[in-house]
């Protein structure tokens, strides 16, 4: 059975709420950022970049949001959760996933994770002052080239859909005014009546105690 | 006939290196940083994002590396670039090029692309300051947990490769010392003496004026 690791309010909502759209057979481990989860011995052996999501599948550990939502849709083709038969489709769901993954999700990550990129307290407030401007910036590009409605590639869900709205959670905290980005916002409330979301939401919610990592 | 947008010394140089594998009918399109090409508005209609590389199809337009590497696998299944029918192992090649997008090439940006993520020319310094470290950590992850060998996947060449090549040419720029990941170094110049590899070099270093954005 997989197995998902993951830690709440952190891009893993993606993955677990692919899995639930998938109907797959899964379980989960959560990590809390707060106590250095990560950082273990006992989780470097299984994601030695520190980092979630991983997902334990039979032949072994994926890790990186897109690699994991592409494999979820080729695994489980009958959720139709990327366009597999046609080449190009399939590659541009994966841009999609591939601009969130490594230009909106990291234009995000330096409001609290600075430290990986300078090490001067300035620098790291420096980056923090930009990021309602270069977090807004992605987030225009998307509303008015990317996201086609009502689905990001229009009429068909897929596994964009998941990931853009994980990372649209964070836009207020981000410092920017939804108003601004009507379709995705929009979208967002789209996303959250979907059952599969509900379901991934209430996972992240629960009780922490069954769940932790060991 | 695929066209590829690329600029010299970019990652573009991995898609690059991808079609000559593939042995694809292409033809490309030069821009170039110094003059600002990527800017300019016959440029942004191809790509809004003003990046490389953007590689227009007969369908349309597909930006991101690694979903153009998956593309080109998926288009060329001959030249058997990723192990297209195993589900769990083309995730694994994702979950490997991912990596390099989005916290490799990421952690490089940070020498020369500052502005993206700080205004303030201290915090622009501290940032390039840290790129040795940060570069380096993701290459110590590479040569120890990650590139099996002889390719990158172990036995099977795969656009992995390429790619991994393409990121690993600007480690001296980066400051750090190569002695420090002699299979990465190996790996390096495996590459160096494919042919695909000569020819994508060689177009990068051909004479600009044929190739350059109209």
């Amino acid at each position: 059975m997989l197995k998902l690791y993951y830690a709440p309010r952190t891009c893993a909502l993606a993955s677990l709420i692919a899995l639930e759209d998938a109907n797959a057979e899964y379980e989960t481990v959560r990590l809390s950022f707060h106590t250095n989860d990560q950082r273990k011995p006992e989780y470097l052996k299984i994601n030695p970049k520190a980092r979630v999501p991983a997902l334990a599948a039979e032949e072994g550990i994926l890790t990186e949001t897109p690699a994991i939502l592409a494999f979820i849709a080729q695994l489980y083709p009958q959720a139709r959760l990327a366009p597999l038969g046609d080449p190009f489709a399939f590659a541009r769901v994966q841009a999609f996933n591939s601009y969130l993954c490594s230009t909106v999700h990291i234009a995000h990550a330096h409001r609290m994770r600075g430290y990986r990129w300078a090490d001067d307290p300035a620098a790291i407030v420096a980056m923090q002052r930009k990021v309602p401007v270069s977090v807004g910036e992605c987030f225009d590009l998307i509303e008015h080239e990317m996201l086609k409605g009502p689905w990001v590639m229009g009429n068909g869900y897929s596994i964009c859909d998941p990931y853009l709205f994980t990372l649209a959670q964070w836009l207020e905290a981000d410092g920017i005014d939804v108003s601004r980005v009507p379709k995705v916002q929009e979208h967002r409330q789209r996303m959250s009546q979907r059952p599969a979301v509900r379901k991934a939401i209430a996972e992240e919610t629960s009780q922490p105690d069954e769940k932790h990592l060991a």
